[in-house]
């Protein structure tokens, strides 16, 4: 089977707030040519933030592309010339307070490779101490700490559906249990 | 404090191929208004499709939004008026030509909540009879065979991000330790 692709053009839809939108001219195997979607993402960072009495520190948040509030860990993109780990320390600390005196890196997963570039780098932070959330000035962020059985429940009976998360809390379980 | 948003226009900016782009006016709890994306996306079953030797089947395909090739779990859109159900087993027949007498929901997935309503329902498929592929004109998916153990290497070693993959590599692995 031949795999050959070729990208023949990516010409710019329109620029958005937090990503960009292209559509790609393929040039596919067969030789035909094709549209495709592409979705220009920045990059995010996110933590597994766990207290010594192994409470998680979890974030609610409203979401406009879901029409309501979602339950995630802690997140938030990348600055400019800033590394993952940072930036995923930065958000744990303006999202909910707490600064990590630990960190660990977890893994790192694309969300949606159909048409999506987005990456997220996830981190487990431990050793927390308490401090003052920071929020952007149109951001509207709610802390609620549960334990890890508590969210995995919630998994199950689909309260949590964010991908991330749900890759986060996941292996997390995953490195407690092996 | 006041947790009200309210969405004061949703403009269509461009239909793509798998994808729609809009941009939300939102008014935000301060009373503040911003434009914030909003990726429509028709939403997607997927599998998990075990063989009795205990193999995992799993896809290899090129994506443009990464320019490269990634390893998945089957997968693919709904059709008008499908249910997840069928869209998932559908998929897992047309992309690796395995039917499955058996069939279990495992997790729901947003694949990215901060600007998309990507929805992935996730089904552990079972009792698989091989037949064969039935490709898409323009769809070229090389099929792999692994066990549970070595994907999960792979999610450690960064060979598998993709996030519906990890969600449903976890969620299965979890689903045998417990």
């Amino acid at each position: 089977m031949a795999k050959e692709y070729k990208r023949l053009n990516r010409e710019l839809v329109k620029k958005g707030a937090i990503i960009d939108y292209y559509h790609d001219t393929m040039q596919v195997p067969n030789g035909n040519t094709a549209v495709w979607d592409f979705i220009d993402h920045k990059g995010a960072a996110a933590c597994v933030a766990v207290k010594e009495n192994g409470k998680l520190v979890m974030v609610r948040q409203y979401r406009n592309a879901l029409e309501r509030e979602t339950l995630e860990i802690p997140a938030g993109g990348i600055n400019p010339g800033e590394d993952m780990r940072s930036a995923a320390l930065r958000e744990l600390e303006e999202e909910t307070g707490y600064r990590a005196g630990k960190s660990e890196f977890l893994l790192s997963i694309r969300t949606t490779v159909a048409f999506c570039n987005e990456r997220i780098d996830i981190y487990l932070a431990e050793n927390l101490i308490a401090g003052k959330q920071e929020l952007d000035e149109d951001e509207y962020v709610d802390i609620a700490e549960y334990s890890l059985d508590e969210l995995l429940s919630m998994i199950d009976n689909g309260q949590i559906q964010d991908s991330k998360t749900i890759c986060a809390l996941l292996a997390y379980y995953r490195k407690l249990h092996s």
